[in-house]
């Protein structure tokens, strides 16, 4: 091991995205929403080995913003950040690789690798922008189905994911109850509030109103980075809470303690906003935060299966519903009715609610009990027969 | 009285906008940022007749997007919406007209006929756009000063405003102590959370990202339409509360039930905020907007006097400080600070969180109890000798 691999400790280490395609007469996707897509490809990471039983394989749903690459390192510069979940993932981790088989791919519509709206329409050989057709949680879950498939998986011993990923955890649960052990739903939800609604409708109309947008017929290098940003900007605030907020600027200003009487950011929580912003027009496309925002909105367990307890009747494994207290977007109050559904349906489920002042975010960040709850969980799960 | 007046129940009926313009070569306003104004032109209104002892006079300080209209009509058109306090303030009403002379002024740098951004400047002969100067809460108050010396008022029986001016008040209660025998603070704060803040950072991103803002400069027929209703719509989620949302649109579509699978609206919350915001470009500067939410940012009574009890300590009049439970911009904790504070400075404070689903614009809204609060607070003054 070199010193800089030693430097990442308990790292998975160097690992490479990979890809399928699905070509075949037979792997048409029908959506949702009444349209259809092929080919389809599908990027996905794995770490660990699938055991000769193929009974430990995670899967791992991937939020908003994120991708295939949950953990590891793609390079071995010593400036590269880990994947998005690496503090869950890796060896002696939570979801610990010597003993699991874990599986991210990044969702259908995505932006890193799976066919969505950046990609070139076979059909015109141009992208496809606002020609790609809208997709659901659902159909995500769909393609992460065939991926599975694809790797030989039968059933898995748990899936997991936060935010959006946990509304894909969710429907997972109820599309294939068959296919999964345990589902660990994290800061999730079975339908966005109106509020979560308005929050995504800014964000768009902060995209829209770009002139670079131009109805989503950008190049990819001339992409609204103004409104993307701006819509970030917007969003990470509902990720965060007050109380973090409160410890992580308070009202410090960038320069000295007195007001610059200026429009430019002067208080250090808006340059961290701007900064926010700004790089992730560098790693995200515009068009693609349209979609999958749109996917949050619509996704509505209640409204779908005539009511939740309905929706979680089909369902036979373990659940651990997982929120965080400070959690203002995906507040407590609505894992709380998950749990409760999932018990009127006769479901077994364990719930914990993480005390943290992190907010939404807290799953992605250390600091909090995340961990050992689902190590705790994962061992449970795996004695269960 | 006509059918039509008499439709307005209650109200004061038809009123007119004043104004006087300070232009003496002894009425330089010397703002806080170091820059003058001169001349300068507060429009303001009045309902009531003040008393013989001059002892009857409240002044109504407004918020972000206010004016001096708070109460009355300004025609005999049916469709025409009243002063926005006119749920409080007419005959009969918590400020009653028949005992009070109630006074109210577009604050300094607003855009409703007292001097600011959007208007002319007489040094150029064109708009003043982002050459006016910076101002501040303390600005803002000391042209009221202006405004009730001009009026021949040298004691208030009360100062009462909410958000930003229930900021007007704090610093009405610091700056001129003797001037006032009671103060209303009401969804107010001694200093924005760096979540305020950071919301009225994308605000402002969104009004200047627009090509239209051009720098400020911009015709008055020709604003950043597209950024300022942006700006606007971010801002009104903050003034509601999650509940609120619920109970009045709750995930409802705007045609039947099922997703349209679109961009634009779909969700009656949507279609809800961009009415919110188109309405209002069409009656707001976005210079001007820019402009105020900075003088909130940078208010600071903390910062500004060592800390909140010292700044308190020359305060003399009494004190109703008013929260509301739902309140998450204003939280109830940061008035708890100010009452904490006040006593600690030793004043005479009461204080009420009234209980409420509205978020923060519950002080414009009917179905709390905020009139009974203030109505019995207003006739204990009188009484206090």
């Amino acid at each position: 091991m070199t010193r800089k691999e030693s430097s990442r400790n308990g790292s998975i280490g160097l690992v490479k995205t990979h890809s399928v395609t699905f070509s075949g007469a037979d792997s048409v996707l029908h959506l949702e929403s009444g349209n259809t897509l092929h080919p389809l490809t599908v990027a996905y990471e794995t770490y660990g080995e699938l055991s000769s039983e193929k009974d430990n394989a995670i899967l791992v749903c991937h939020a908003l913003s994120g991708d295939a690459h949950a953990a590891g390192y793609h390079t071995r510069n010593p400036r590269e950040k880990p994947g998005w979940w690496d503090l869950m993932i890796g060896p002696g981790k939570p979801l610990d690789t010597n003993r699991y088989f874990v599986v991210c791919s990044n969702f259908l519509g995505g932006c890193k690798g799976t066919t969505g709206p950046a990609d070139i329409d076979p059909a015109t050989g141009r992208r496809y922008g606002l020609k790609f057709p809208f997709y659901t949680v659902k159909d995500m879950v769909k393609v992460q189905k065939w991926l599975l498939d694809y790797l030989g998986i039968e059933k898995l011993l748990a899936v997991t994911g936060g935010s959006l990923g946990g509304m894909q955890v969710l429907q997972w649960s109820i599309s294939y109850p068959e296919k999964i052990k345990g589902a660990i739903p994290i800061a999730a939800t079975a339908r966005l509030s109106p509020q979560a609604i308005a929050f995504n409708e800014v964000a768009r109309q902060a995209i829209m109103s770009d002139p670079s947008w131009n109805y989503g017929l950008y190049e990819p290098d001339m992409q609204p980075e103004s409104g993307l940003a701006l819509a970030r900007m917007i969003a990470h605030i509902t990720y965060l809470s007050e109380k973090a907020m409160l410890r992580k600027f308070s009202r410090r200003m960038i320069n000295g303690t007195e007001p610059g009487f200026k429009l430019e950011a002067d208080f250090q929580v808006e340059s961290y906003l701007h900064h926010q912003g700004s790089t992730f027009v560098k790693r995200f496309d515009a068009n693609t935060y349209l979609y999958i925002t749109r996917a949050m909105d619509y996704f509505d367990l209640h409204q779908e299966y005539g009511n939740l307890k309905k929706a979680f009747e089909p369902c036979t494994g373990s659940f651990l519903v997982i929120s965080f207290t400070s959690d203002w977007l995906f507040p407590p109050a609505q894992s709380q009715e998950l749990v409760k559904a999932l018990r009127q349906a006769g479901q077994n489920v364990s719930y914990c609610n993480i005390g943290s002042d992190q907010g939404h975010d807290a799953f992605l960040l250390p600091g909090n009990r995340l961990g050992d709850v689902l190590s705790g969980f994962l061992t449970r799960l795996e004695k269960e027969s």
